[in-house]
């Protein structure tokens, strides 16, 4: 029943609209990469050696639980269908990598979905913990609380002086990635977006796009992670992104305002369109969702558009996803547009079930 | 008060979305060319002249009002703003023709406007009679009531073997021009509607656009007129339209069919947005008002779009068009921009009105 929800429900607890900067932040990301004593990494590992982690795992899954306060699906790789892979990374609760070579790969995915544990993806453990709006803060502590109740029993590679021993030397040292997700609609629009991606590399920082590396920017979300991971502590490094991110809120709002006051009518006709036709196709493309959505985001966010919850934007990044789309009707064969049909009907029933004041 | 409200109500007799075919056929029209014994040409007349043809017409109002029941306004054209004068031609009522050399021109219209008699346009008299649907009979009756009344107590240009004198020579005979306004969206989006264009002078016919001789055939609607007024009787020619209309609206209600069944998709979701857009958007330019009230127009005539009633399309192809806007803000100096605001204001409003059940 648990397990059947996490395909079709497409609420998840980290999209949820709430916390702090929300109109701005879609979510923060707090992600551990760890690995076994011992046991050769996931890439170079045989079957047997793999099945060994998935073992270890399983049998820590209490400590987990006792830790966390969280209850767990255990999920096979190889026991989803090829609908529900995709939407567990539809849903940023997987990676491709993970699904490419699904034996002896597994996921622990917590009720709520706020946490994933990947098991023998790059490496033979990914903790993912993520919360809504910014806050880097909450989503450690409970990696960290994962970390510890791992730590406890199991044997993890560390060096005194590399830290944590990952697949990748980029992971080496802390093996943390803290990312945040950012709808930045005013930056895209004032062109001002290609400053912070050029000189994010300087500040240690990547940009990536809605899915991850090499994902089009489409629906002006971004996501910006730290790239170093060795020779600082994890609150330095949260606290650096933090204060990067708050930087870029500031700019987001100042060019939101700078639009409305260089060309007022052009926003308000743009996001009512959008809402407009949101509001009333009967098809919709994958790609065009994501822009017509981000438009509506923004009137919501102006205050220009008062007719819907914010909430219904979050929603739907998740619920007009293809792959989403497919394993609710449970047909992996629809065609382009019978998806297209769907995804412009669940729109509007998100619409009309996000409307204010009914 | 009356004045006042020709020139700021949006809503004309004779496109009131009633009548025979009215889903297809908009209005028909009837005009008669006819000219005074013994005075020239208005294009050869000289001021005096003009104004002793204006004098007569005058004169004759008593009687064109008990012979019809109709009530008239009698207005100078040098009387009227350049906005009013606009507003008249985009409702169909004056010719542009008729406000280029305004003096001692001036305009008879029923209260209703179904009825309007231009004084001193190409010919001294140019009576036109207009009602919703397709109906050519009713506005001939009307026509011909109107030139009894003139012609029992005022000497018209006639000649036994060429018929009624008129200033050009495609208007001898009867003088009489019928012609029929059609909404033709299906023979547009199938193209076939090239055809009919090219073998309507074949058939004695001429296809013009919204706006008469010259103008695009923008928001898929079409003027299909007589060419011929000589060698035939007035009830002839308007058999011979009312006969090749007939066989047009056959021939786009397949159009309409054959759409639906070849790619029902893309009508419906084509007109649902721009019933969407229609509905949200807060600047509309007036080319584009056209083209998506044509869809919706087409949308409700289908029976897809059940929230509106067919008469917002009638209202708003007077009501959106920049002269009666301009009119309405009393503002002749209005931007672009300006304009386009106060265009889609107008547009909500109409569809708000025109709602079905609320």
């Amino acid at each position: 029943m648990a397990a059947e929800k996490l395909f079709t429900d497409p609420y998840v607890f980290w999209l949820n609209g709430t916390g702090t900067q929300a109109d701005i932040v879609l979510s923060s990301r707090i992600r551990l990469a760890r690995n076994f004593n011992d046991i050769p990494f996931p890439n170079r590992a045989n079957l047997p050696q793999l099945a060994k982690v998935k073992e270890l795992v399983r049998g820590a899954l209490p400590d987990l639980e006792a830790a966390t306060g969280l209850r767990y699906q255990y999920i096979g790789i190889d026991e989803l269908t090829k609908l529900e892979k995709n939407v567990l990374i539809e849903k940023h609760l997987i990676s491709r990598n993970h699904i490419n070579s699904p034996e002896e790969r597994s996921v622990l995915i917590s009720e709520d979905s706020r946490v994933s544990i990947m098991v023998n993806e790059e490496d033979h453990l990914r903790l993912q913990c993520m919360v809504s709006g910014l806050d880097l803060k909450t989503p450690l502590a409970l990696a960290m609380s994962l970390d510890d109740a791992i730590e406890s029993s199991l044997s993890i590679a560390f060096d005194e002086k590399m830290g944590y021993l990952t697949s990748c030397p980029t992971n080496l040292g802390t093996g943390l990635r803290a990312s945040v997700m950012l709808h930045l609609p005013g930056l895209v629009f004032t062109q001002q977006i290609g400053k912070i991606i050029n000189i994010s590399p300087q500040l240690g920082l990547a940009v990536r796009g809605l899915y991850g590396e090499g994902t089009e920017f489409t629906g002006n979300i971004f996501q910006i992670s730290n790239q170093l991971t060795l020779g600082f502590t994890e609150e330095g490094m949260i606290d650096n992104l933090t204060g990067t991110v708050h930087e870029i809120i500031t700019h987001e709002k100042a060019a939101r305002e700078s639009l409305l006051k260089s060309s007022p009518d052009k926003v308000v006709d743009s996001v009512w369109r959008a809402f407009g036709i949101l509001r009333y196709a009967r098809s919709v493309t994958e790609k065009e969702v994501l822009i017509l959505l981000s438009k509506m985001r923004l009137g919501v966010d102006l205050g220009i558009i008062t007719e819907v919850n914010p909430q219904v934007f979050n929603e739907l990044l998740v619920a007009s996803q293809t792959n989403y789309l497919r394993n609710l009707q449970e047909n992996e064969n629809m065609s382009q547009s019978e998806i297209d049909k769907k995804r412009a009907e669940i729109i509007r029933t998100a619409i009309l079930k996000f409307a204010v004041g009914g």
